[in-house]
């Protein structure tokens, strides 16, 4: 495993970062919540690429609002209207021009530009890391969303004042299309890194896969924190400090929308998540999704919309925490 | 009728906004046109999300522009590159997060995008005020495009030097698609409210809505001004100050192209502008459009490039009052 | 032929331009790539539309980060977000009111937005320079691609010492589409205007139009320099200090995508650029192409990542050679 003076230059998993370095990330993030003028321009004259193979909002918006606040400048790259890819350029050759332009270039790219090759898309990060001369960011690849990880952490500890020793469930629903394992897969890694005793709830058939479960594994082992698997939905929820809410694809059918349906639709109702779920958690519980979250189908309005959720406080931290990531990534270059 | 300090954080329709609090913009507006660098930088650190699910040369640039000369950074995000709208996200968890990102949000949402129910973008505005704790301004909707509305007031002022007793002709033309109401329903709101003797020219079929009408009346009543409606072109042009050329579909066949169109169609030549109508204006009478117009189906070349046009300098006044919408609504909480 | 000072306000083709105008643009470019931080916001205030009716990733981004460093504000166009183009408006109407928002306009412009009509796409840029009060900046038309012309010549006198008296091969190449005549046009006309002994090689059918050839002889002549036509590769090759591989489409079969690529299929394998040519030319030659480049059919890894290979730093120019040409239409405004 790779240290993280080697790999900092780059954000593609938190797998590739030490925690030190992490916590690094964490402290100042919380520094710029507290202190917005602080960091103001703090980066003038450098500047951000952010290529989009695929949608965003917040991670679009928020990285764009933290570069301007740090007085660098952001171009927004739609694969629409660009030949970068792996078509029409090699990715070592866009990698290595764009590097020669940018301080830093950001990417997204979800199993759909991959045509759903598992990993194809960390695959094209790695590729463009190995020839890019600037750091890399992931903005959602088709493994890890590691902005993500960071901000939630960020926010448990922030709700939670620590993250050690609370219980959080990352509790699988359903959705109307396979939605990529990035998000359960950085969060599960994020969770056990920080020390919480972590429940991965979920139906049978849609575990992670085994070199994620057995990294959080050691995760876990290091931190004092533990990882069970659980197919009982209200058996997890039991004295949880944290429901973090999430749908996913199952993997043994990845690529296969028909089967993979099949084997996603008898649970749509069980896992839906209610009031009566929450229920069963500690009174001053929190729930959190990264949005954008369906609405009655992953969790119900009454949770969304209710006493413990904190989503929009979770995604208004990804403002403070991409911001910091920036600046630990290009101020020593100033 | 909500007061103005109730509503004056959004910028939906001008009927939400006291006339008092419009001169002020408008006030505002000559200033900056005046003095191009006073207000420079004077809301840096500010930042506008432009939400655009359809096109836009004018308000996208002008409006960009604007920002930048405020030392605002604006972003553009476009429907196709973006999980917002009310199918991905609900519009409250949308709205919710960008505005905890950005200090004002600007949608541009025409009919084709809520599949022609009428009013239907505009609740979607309305929707993002609800929850946005930012101000919502209108970049055109299918019920209202009040910065096209306060640009062309500016312009009537400037040009005239003043609203009150002038006639202005908006004159209905063909267009080979069936246009939104939003210019039509604003520019009869605005121009009754500012005191001119409106008249309303097109064909019949091509009325505007109940509410719109009622409302422009009781601002006639209220500003000394008249609203009259014509249905012979060459009538409503006698002795004009303004004629106002623009094409709208019909709302009796809203939404069905193929009986839209054979109302609209019989009427494509009387309606074209030519000189022949403008020489039954006053010498000094000045062309307007919004642009972008299709020229020798609107009106004819001969008129769009002739004595009378100001359609440029109009094009041009887009930028200094939608800089003094954002200053004002935006420099309060600097 | 038109004097600069009538035409400098824009850069359309280098035809345009005085070779003494030229000169004091790549003496620019020179200062600024020696000097990062010396024209920091020295346009600050000025603004830039970048409008693009087909892809891009050197032109727009090299150009916006131009921008950027020069303190000016761009703003990315897409023509799928916009209503700009020669069927939703005339030219003359968007020319004339984006030129009253932005202080310069680049426009790109490829063989496919016009139909395959050649020199179309110039016509509309010309269009667009007729109407516009502000400088028209080609981002790449059907016809010319100055900016790359501009940056190649920099290139050569940056890593060959001078321009005069050197051999470069313009070399054809296959590739799966037709591309477009701009490269070699405007590479060929710079070429022999900079006092290069120019070699253009090509397979029969590939002939540029006459109007490029007349011109380039006519620079050759006053420049002192060579144009030779070639059939055959090894030939051509020998003893060359520049080797610009190009793939483009034959004039004869302009937009006739079948037959065209019967003429092209034949050349594919003995046109492919390789160390096996490579050797023919002079030991410090430099092998260059503007990129994106389609890798072991244009030219083979072993050349592109091979020691000649300067494609990289060739792109990384782009970014001093716009910015000069930025600086120099729009400094004297400020």
């Amino acid at each position: 495993m790779p240290t993280t003076s080697e790999h900092e230059r780059n954000f593609i998993s938190t797998r590739d970062w030490n925690k030190a370095d992490l916590d690094r990330l964490l402290n100042l993030a919380k520094d710029m919540k507290q202190n917005p003028s602080k960091y103001r321009n703090a980066l003038d004259g450098k500047s951000l690429c952010m290529f989009f193979y695929n949608p965003s909002t917040r991670t679009r918006n928020s990285t764009e609002i933290a570069a301007y606040q740090l007085g660098m400048h952001p171009t927004f790259n739609s694969i629409k209207d660009s030949w970068v890819g792996y078509n029409s350029e090699s990715i070592k050759d866009t990698a290595i021009v764009l590097s020669r332009y940018f301080d830093a270039i950001g990417i997204r790219i979800f199993p759909v530009a991959v045509d759903w090759k598992y990993k194809e898309g960390n695959r094209i990060l790695r590729e463009f890391a190995k020839w890019s001369t600037v750091p890399i960011i992931n903005f959602e690849d088709d493994q890890y969303h590691p902005l993500q990880a960071l901000n939630d952490i960020f926010t448990i500890k922030e709700k939670k004042e620590k993250s050690e020793g609370k219980k959080i469930v990352i509790s699988w629903a359903y959705h109307p299309k396979p939605l990529p394992l990035s998000v359960p897969n950085s969060t599960v890694l994020a969770t056990t890194l920080y020390g919480m005793d972590v429940t991965l709830a979920h139906p049978k058939n849609f575990e992670l896969d085994d070199e994620i479960m057995l990294a959080a594994k050691n995760n876990a082992k290091k931190s004092g924190g533990t990882l069970t698997i659980s197919h009982d939905i209200e058996e997890a929820y039991q004295d949880a400090d944290v429901i973090y809410a999430k749908s996913w694809g199952s993997i043994q059918q990845y690529g296969k929308p028909k089967e993979e349906k099949a084997l996603r639709t008898p649970y749509r109702d069980e896992w839906c998540v209610s009031e009566k779920h929450m229920a069963l958690t500690k009174p001053d519980s929190v729930f959190m999704h990264c949005l954008p979250i369906r609405r009655n189908i992953v969790a119900k309005d009454e949770v969304v919309d209710g006493k413990h959720s904190i989503v929009y406080d979770q995604a208004e931290n990804r403002l403070y925490t991409v911001k910091a990531l920036l600046y630990d990534l290009l101020s020593s270059t100033m």
